[in-house]
């Protein structure tokens, strides 16, 4: 009999386990090898080599340096084919150099192709695939998994199109999609290993490997390790423990080793250097006379950033009208996308009004030529650098360097906006770090026109460095944007310069300060208007929140059962919402909260009830009786097919099954028949007598006012509780670092309400509007922050004992 | 009459929460200005400017830069200082010339006189600021407040005596220290601006603040924010939350601007630098074939940080069993430091053995040199470099300069490790940081040796760069010895250096995985041979911490009330234990958890029944209740003169009082008299009747009988549960971010067991041996790991209805 790769891991972690507890039972007394005959001595030695095997397999950090390998490779390969899709982009551009017209078809037709492949096999393989991939990322970490975002055809959907989307030179980057790529590739590679090793089956310990993936992601897209994972940690956790700290460092230090290793090895650099190396001064980076202007250049980035934050949100509200009135812009998933690639290609075209935003620069390019630390500008005159293709874009005849950056900076901010509410995969961070880039030459370029004769420090003369301003306007707007501090260590790794540390910090905690006041991040707004359930964090000064408490805003009329429930109360229960798990208090008079109980369990109760009636049936009617038999003894030889699964978690009852027969109305007769039965019964109702019909009727109603009897239902003895005055700020605290969806309120064990994410949202945010994003007035935080005095949050018993259990006692 | 400080500060906070009610209670329809008389008009401005006041000072953006800034001029303060014994010492050195003797007195003496100094002063002011504070800052950050380590006073002692001790040029280093002074400074500046802000007062706030006082500390040891504020969270934290993330990152770059601001306004500098700038080529940083040599290098670091781990756990422990003792050697604080002061210094003098091993630089010259970005030999002999001071050092006429550096390594080498145990505030980071870049500088020298024509790329010829291998090999060994990553950016931050991230940081992990698997790091091992309680983090692997489980290592046997305890159950429990809080369950049956009563709580219970008993004392005997009464009054009177304080948390109850009765045996009489009155009774005691003390001691029998009731009394009515199939794993998780003590543990509601720090604690590390420090085998971590099948952690109801509570029973 061939075993599946289920039953072969069964096997493998039974052999495992046993062994262990042979290990762990006879502490230092093992057999030696010794003692046994040669053929269970090489039997013995083959198991200790499959045992050494998986615990090599099962190690850490082969997997960590396995999932860095991984997505280096991917993203180096991405970046190669991007390469091959703009130079061949160029090739066919300068090839249909003998008419304007021609070039230009050239220029569009060649992006809006690409871009048209992109969205069509994003949308037909997996749209799951489409968008940045962070903000699900994020939900997913925070505790609401999304199975489908982490599927191999996910994967493949994004890496192909993703390519083929950047190879359009669409202004979009690439960190976004590979914080999904990386945390896809994790999950799977879980999956994978979880084949050798039962490790890789423990839950929460594959939630710990995703945070690594989006480390990786990241450090693979900028080879910068250490900021890759701070970034991730940043973006995607609510809490991070320091005891996994050194696994995102050692997956991203070796992911981006790997990604900085393979363009050695394809003989295209000389050795591991930052991406875009810079070569400013060491000895005087920059005077303390420039300080004030970096910190200005903060503040300007972090109004610049809620700027784009808030036109990204409009953009995509609107898109979302769009498709939800169906209207003809957005009735399939090429028209957008193709409208939006002639639109920004067309106004790029290098000789039509590209000429005026360097329209055939990369993003690559671009970013070279901004970091450049040669001073481009002598009066506003493009100075003449001899062969220097990079440079020459930003030289025209008739506009001096200024202009032209200013309109890059003004055509790519819209541009980028527009272009990541497309159904492709995209992310923001690349083309607001250009659009940083170049706001920071245009301040230095400025300065180095006011004061061309530098600083004179001590008899030294030192000439600013624009190239430098231009790091520093990058850290700050992607700072901006992204409401994170490590853009100043990612943007320090890929320029391989840290003199200017202290600017690079201040001006991204200015802008920090400043966009966060003003909008919530372009992931969280994402995540807003996506509306995934994603508990918000707690902005900038959030000290109001320590004066709101539970009390203030839990839901009080909380569903429950009681150990003296009846099944018509739980069919009742189960029928009137969704909840997961439900709460079992002692007795509706004394509100003493037992445990909670999981929907799947009272369903399982159900069907044994409906089981343990066909065996003791003496009291139903005849022909009833014999539909049962039958239709239970089907359902039983079917769920007998694997015995493991259904033994282990779930009771062998179909949910949907029992839930669509609820679904259906209150009709007491379909709640114990399954459903092809009642079919049946239909069908020859005409033959059927009323009596019969009545009597089972009769039967089932009796049935139902029956006890429940709670011995085999799994019971959960401690949910997490909280008291009613525990603060708002504690409670966020609680649901961020324990993943909780749900905690009841309690007093002195006695349930008195509820409190689940939604509630917790609206408390913190106050009621968002129907669109899902609020645009909150400019520092809004510093307004009616109150400070009650510190409430303790105990409670006198002799309260409780008199406390009003109105507001529960109407329930059920 | 003249407020003090807390009235004041009580006031204050009234009319702002009377304020923020009533901003609350009106929502929008705030009274606008115009409607009042002109001198309501100004009251109201008056009020308006204290809110907006308040407001200001409590934005935490303020207290954040003002902590930045205290502690910067602090670090600066103790460098100027620092600088100018060391100068002094120099200059007598240099003075006393005529004779090598006097020259060696003068030597000698200098330190000694420093270092008893401090010593003295340390063991005087305050004996908190010995060592490096790490711990205990861990510790308080774990939950366990130590208080009185972070009183002024400590830190005037540290600081001051910290001074002389570096001073004293003992191969000890500032950052351990300053990250005590930073959370020190952070802690007392609350209290500070508590008197402005009621914002101040809360204290979980306050306990965020001091994670942000260590990140400053390091910062402004090192000018390295960014490794500041990471190495803090790793040294200190058990988890973070990424919204206080921005927290430490702009105290610390206020910070370290500060830090470095200080030095250009003295006209020492001419511009904010890294602290250790180096000049290395930025275009081809390092060679691929330098990589495997980098990474040996970080495996041996982390032998060598594992072994230094050792050496200091031996040599302390030593020092406890020898001040266990009392030895001759301990009997004063000064004895031990001055003997290791003479020695060191005895070895270090330069004319003497110092000559072999740079005797005469101080740590902060030896770190220039061996950062230097020149190839110090010429096949071991050192070149001549002209007006060099600190290379000179490095040149022997009799010994090569590998020689130099080996002596230099193995004597530092035990030198710090023998320095940290004395009883003086002293940190281990430098001297480890010293002897990692002499062993970097030694392999890179002795490369550049063996190829002295450096590597051949592409026709370009690049010379092997010593200083790089000195930058990593001082980044590996810290991180061997503090298991740390962050060590990676410090050095980065602190030479101004990137380009070599990649062989940072694959030597930083390797050196962290070697020594992960051999020794727990230096602070745990200090924590572990203080008895700190402490959690120890969970170990790199540490797989099989999912297969153990609550039940495995949790107390059976828990003192409890219950609903129907008597008075006489509440002074026996009191009296056999120290514990804190105390279950109360339904009754000793039904074990149902109620909630947890603090011992506090129970002491007031006691007071209560007695001021009770005082009021309604018909049945109590005659003279007993005159005396009674008197003593009562007088108590009452005592605490009427804090109203405030007493009604709001503590009952108005001198605990201490009441313990030190029950201390004083079981002897009921001494339960119902204060003490003062027991003495009045003992005295004269010849002239009482016997008679008369039978019939108080029946009644007070009598009183003790009585049913206990708990109406006045506050009850946590949800105290921490976790169910018996826990993990251990999960438990860990936590117990860490929930900063726990304790937890209960539960079945549907019934109590059977507890779980301490303490239990944990053992169930993570095994059983310690007697002297708090086990030295783990190689790779232990490798074995036994065992992967059971994973539980669910929910239980079946009627396994629990026939719970047996035997476990439970013998209690009370």
């Amino acid at each position: 009999m061939a075993m599946d790769g289920t039953d072969q891991n069964n096997l493998e972690q039974g052999i495992y386990t046993k062994d262990a507890t042979h290990l762990r039972k006879n502490g230092h007394h093992r057999r030696s090898l010794s003692d046994l005959s040669p053929s269970q001595k090489c039997g013995a030695w083959v198991s200790h080599f499959q045992q050494l095997f998986v615990l090599f397999i099962g190690a850490d950090w082969i997997y960590l340096m396995l999932l860095g390998f991984v997505v280096a490779v991917l993203s180096f390969t991405v970046d190669i084919f991007v390469d091959l899709f703009t130079e061949a982009h160029r090739w066919i551009y300068n090839l249909a150099d003998s008419h304007v017209v021609l070039q230009y078809l050239a220029w569009v037709t060649y992006s809006l192709l690409l871009m048209c492949f992109a969205a069509g096999f994003a949308n037909i393989v997996s749209n799951k695939a489409t968008g940045s991939g962070i903000p699900e990322t994020k939900t997913s970490l925070r505790g609401v998994m999304l199975q489908e975002y982490f599927t191999f055809r996910t994967l493949v959907s994004k890496v192909i199109s993703l390519t083929c989307v950047l190879g359009s030179e669409l202004p979009v980057g690439k960190e976004g999609p590979f914080v999904h790529v990386g945390s896809v590739c994790a999950a799977l590679l879980c999956k994978f290993m979880s084949l050798f090793s039962g490790i890789y089956k423990n839950k929460s310990r594959n939630e710990e490997m995703l945070t690594v993936g989006c480390a990786v992601g990241i450090s693979c897209c900028f080879a910068a390790p250490i900021g890759g994972a701070l970034f991730s940690l940043e973006v995607t956790s609510m809490f991070f423990l320091t005891r996994n700290y050194w696994r995102g460092f050692l997956s991203a230090t070796f992911g981006g080793f790997i990604f900085r290793l393979l363009p050695v090895w394809n003989r295209k650099e000389e050795t591991l250097t930052a991406l875009y190396a810079t070569k400013y001064r060491l000895d005087f980076p920059f005077d303390l006379q420039e300080l004030p202007i970096f910190a200005a250049m903060g503040i300007v980035c972090g109004f610049g950033g809620a700027f784009f934050v808030y036109l990204y949100g409009k953009i995509s509200l609107f898109v979302k009208k769009q498709q939800a009135k169906k209207s003809f812009l957005m009735r399939n998933c090429f028209f957008y996308s193709a409208l939006v690639s002639v639109l920004i290609s067309t106004l790029t075209f290098p000789p039509g009004f590209g000429q005026f935003m360097a329209g055939q620069l990369t993003k690559k390019d671009s970013l070279i030529s901004f970091f450049d630390n040669r001073t481009w500008s002598n009066h506003g005159i493009v100075a003449d650098f001899d062969n220097d293709d990079y440079l020459a874009a930003w030289k025209h005849p008739q506009a001096n360097v200024f202009i032209i950056l200013s309109v890059f900076i003004i055509m790519k901010f819209w541009m980028s906006a527009l272009s990541i509410t497309l159904p492709i995969p995209c992310g923001s961070f690349v083309p607001i770090f250009i659009i940083g880039a170049a706001f920071g030459r245009l301040v230095g370029e400025g300065l180095a026109t006011l004061f061309p004769d530098g600083f004179n420090v001590d008899g030294h003369i030192y000439h600013i460095v624009p190239g430098a301003y231009a790091v520093i306007g990058a850290a700050a707007l992607t700072a901006g944007v992204t409401h994170t501090i490590s853009t100043g260590v990612i943007m320090m790794e890929m320029t391989g310069q840290i003199s200017y540390t202290l600017p690079i910090l201040i001006s991204v905690i200015l802008a920090n300060m400043i966009s966060q006041s003003l909008q919530p991040s372009i992931y969280d707004t994402a995540i807003r208007i996506k509306k995934l359930p994603y508990l918000p964090t707690l902005s900038w000064g959030h000290r109001e929140k320590y004066n709101i408490y539970v009390e203030d805003f839990m839901k009080r009329d909380v569903r429950y059962i009681t150990l003296n429930s009846t099944y018509r109360d739980i069919v009742k229960i189960l029928r009137s919402g969704n909840l997961k798990t439900l709460p079992l208090v002692k007795s509706a008079e004394s509100m003493l909260l037992l445990g909670s109980v999981e929907r799947a369990q009272l369903l399982g109760l159900l069907t044994q009830r409906m089981q343990h009636n066909k065996q003791n049936a003496s009291t139903m009617p005849n022909r009833y009786k014999v539909r049962f038999q039958m239709s239970t003894e089907e359902s039983a030889s079917a769920t007998n097919a694997k015995p493991m699964k259904s033994a282990l978690k779930k009771p062998s009852v179909d949910e949907e099954e029992i839930t669509s027969v609820y679904d259906s109305g209150l009709n007491l007769k379909k709640f114990f028949c399954s459903r092809p039965e009642i079919e049946a019964m239909e069908d020859d109702s005409d033959a059927e007598d009323d009596t019969i019909l009545q009597e089972i009727e009769e039967w089932e109603e009796q049935q139902l006012d029956e006890q429940v009897t709670f011995n085999s239902c799994k019971i959960d003895p401690a949910p997490f509780q909280l008291v009613e005055h525990t603060s708002l700020h504690k409670t966020h605290t609680m649901f961020s670092v324990l993943n909780l969806d749900y905690a009841y309120v309690t007093s002195i064990g006695r349930l008195i309400g509820a409190v689940s994410l939604k509630e917790l949202c609206k408390a913190i945010e106050g009621n968002t509007p129907g669109d899902g994003v609020r645009l909150r007035p400019v520092l809004s935080t510093f307004r009616d922050r109150g400070v009650r005095g510190t409430r303790t949050e105990t409670i006198a018993l002799h309260q409780l004992l008199e406390h009003p259990l109105s507001s529960c006692a109407n329930n059920i």
